[in-house]
C-alpha cells in the first residue's frame, strides 16, 4: 500500500510516520509532504519520498494525487491561533487546500483513496451540555474551526457521492505536547506537565476547575492507524467522528502530575491567572461522550495519569538529552 | 435603502420584489440580479437596476458590491436536483457563487451590509426526533444541503469577524408553488393543491402518512422582510435559523384541500404510488420547534388551510387568467 502523509513534519505527523515505519500500516510506499521537507524515517525499506511542498498552491493537489497513494493521512494545516490573525492564509491552506486535494481526487475519476482528514473538537462551540454528545450541533466559534467544519462537510458529501472514502477525525487537545513551551492559548496545558517533569518551572493561567478533553500524542497516533484500517461501511454517510479521550479539570491534571511525580514537581508550578486566556478556554468544552467512536474502535487512554505516563515512555528520555 | 436582490427572477424573488416595492422595506435604490434579466417590477420611483449576471462567473461578485448595497437579499442558486446531476454546476454556483460575494464584501473593508442568505431545511439529514430541535446537528445528504450548510458556516464566521451582517433563513418547504407542475421529488406537494383548485387532475405518489413540512410563497416572503429589518445583536453567533412552519401529513393537506375546495376538487387527485419518489421523500424531516425563530419575531401559517387562503389570494387569480 502506498501511504502518503501531509503535514508529515508536524509533531503528530513525525509520530505517526514512526509508527506506520515500525508496521502500524502495511506501507510498501511513503510520500511525505509537509511545507518544509520532511526528515526520512530511519529503517523504511519501500520507496520513500519526502517533498517540500504547500498543498495550498496552485498544481499542489494534483501533482500529489498523480502518485495514486492508496491511502492519504491528512494533517496539514495551519495552526489556529495563525487562521485567526491572518484570514487568507487560514483559508486558502485550511479549506482550498483541502477541497483542491479532493478536487483532484475526483478529478481522476474511479479512483476512490481513504482519506483520513485531521478535524478537531474546535469544530464546537458554546453553549455545551456538561457532557457533549454524538449529535452535538456543529457550530465552530474561530475562523479555524469555520474551515474544519467545512472541509468535514466536503469530505462527507465527496465520500457519499463515491469519489473518496473519507473519515475525518475530531481529536481532543492533545496532551502532553513535548518541545517548548508554546504560546498558544491552549499550550498551559502541556507546559504546566512537561516543565515540572522536566525540573522547569511553569506558569498556570487559569482556575484549579477548568474542564477539558485530552489524548495523548500516542494515542493521536491511534486514532488515525484505525481509522486508516477500519471498515467505513460502519459510519453511514456521517463520516465526522468526534474521539475518545480522558476529561480532566486543570486540578486533576496537577493531582495527577503529584502521584506520578511528587510534591516536588507540583511545587514548580506557579499560579498567575490571565483574563484574557481564562476568557478563552471558558468557551471550551469539557466533557464528551464520545459513544459512536469508541463503538468504532477507537481508544484513548483511561485517565489522565496514563496521559502523563505516555509522555515519560515516549517523550521524556529524548527531551532530556 | 440600496437593496439588491439576487435571485430577483425567482418565484420568490418576484415577490419579494413585489414586497419591497410596495413598502415592505425603505428601499431608495433596488437592483434585481438573475441569470436572466429580472422584471422591471411596476411603481418603483427609486434607482433601478435589472442585472442578467451569474454570481458564479469570475468578476460578478466584485462588480455587484462595487455597487454598494446596503443590504443583499441573497436568493440566487441552482436548485436540489439539478446539483446533485452536475457537480460542478452546483458547487460554482451555490458555493463559489456565494463565497465570492463574501469575499468581495470582506475586501472592501469597513463595509459591513446586512446579507439575508436562502438556506433551507435540507442542511439536516436523516434520522430524525419526531420534532426537530432548533440543536438538530446537520447533516446533508445532498449536494445542495451541503452547499447551504458550508454557506452557513461562512456566514457566520464573516459576521462573527464584522465583515458583514449575516443572517442564513432555514425554509421549509415552499407550499403552494404557483405555476406549471414540476418534476422536483417534492413537486407534487404544490401539485396536488394548485391543480385540484385549478380543475385540473394530479398525481399523488406518496401515502397519506407522510409528514413535512410547509410555509406559503407569502411567509416566504416575510422570513426575508423580517430577517433584513431584524436586530441581529440577537442572533449572537449563530446566525443560521430554522424557521417556523405547518407540520402536516398528506392525508391532512388532502383535508384541508376538501374544507376549502369540496369534494369534486380532492376527486381531482390520482393516487399513483411511486417507490422512488416515497424512498427519497422518506428521508425528510416531518415537523420542526423552530422555538428561537418564533422568539426572534419570524411567523409562518397557522395551519395547511390558511397555506391554501393564501395560494387563493395572491396566486389563483393570476393562474386563471
Amino acid at each position: 500500500m502506498h501511504v502518503m502523509v501531509l503535514g508529515a513534519a508536524g509533531m503528530i505527523g513525525r509520530k505517526l510516520v514512526a509508527a506506520i515505519v515500525a508496521g502500524g500500516l502495511d506501507a510498501t510506499a511513503l510520500t511525505l509532504v509537509d511545507v518544509v521537507a520532511p526528515d526520512a524515517p530511519a529503517g523504511f525499506a519501500g520507496r520513500l519520498r519526502c517533498l517540500a511542498l504547500d498543498l495550498g498552491e496552485d498544481g499542489v493537489a494534483e501533482r500529489l494525487v498523480g502518485l495514486r497513494p492508496d491511502l492519504i493521512l491528512h494533517l496539514a494545516a495551519v495552526v489556529s491561533g495563525e487562521a485567526e490573525r491572518d484570514f487568507d492564509k487560514g483559508y486558502r491552506a485550511n479549506l482550498d487546500g483541502t477541497r483542491a486535494l479532493f478536487e483532484a481526487i475526483r478529478r481522476v475519476g474511479g479512483y476512490c483513496p481513504r482519506v483520513v482528514f485531521a478535524s478537531s473538537i474546535v469544530v464546537f462551540g458554546a453553549p455545551f451540555p456538561q457532557r457533549v454528545g454524538d449529535t452535538q450541533l456543529v457550530a465552530p466559534m474561530t475562523s479555524y474551526g469555520t474551515q474544519k467544519a467545512v472541509s468535514e462537510l466536503l469530505l462527507e458529501d465527496y465520500s457519499r457521492r463515491g469519489m473518496l472514502d473519507g473519515v475525518a477525525l475530531r481529536l481532543p487537545t492533545i496532551c502532553i505536547r513535548p518541545g517548548a513551551p508554546n504560546k498558544a492559548a491552549s499550550g498551559f496545558f502541556s507546559n504546566i506537565l512537561r516543565e515540572p517533569l522536566l525540573g522547569r518551572p511553569a506558569v498556570l493561567p487559569v482556575g484549579d476547575g477548568l474542564r477539558h478533553w485530552f489524548a495523548s500524542p500516542r494515542a493521536a497516533v491511534g486514532f488515525f492507524l484505525h481509522a486508516a484500517r477500519m471498515d467505513t461501511g460502519d459510519l453511514g454517510h456521517r463520516r465526522a467522528v468526534t474521539l475518545p479521550g480522558v476529561s480532566a479539570t486543570v486540578g486533576e491534571m496537577v493531582e495527577a502530575l503529584r502521584d506520578v511525580a511528587g510534591n516536588d514537581a507540583v511545587a514548580l508550578i506557579r499560579r498567575e491567572p490571565d483574563e484574557a486566556i481564562a476568557a478563552i478556554v471558558a468557551g471550551w468544552p469539557g466533557d464528551f461522550e464520545a459513544t459512536r467512536a469508541r463503538a468504532l474502535g477507537f481508544r484513548a487512554e483511561a485517565d489522565f495519569a496514563e496521559i502523563i505516563r505516555v509522555f515519560i515512555e515516549d517523550d521524556l528520555p529524548a527531551a532530556e538529552h
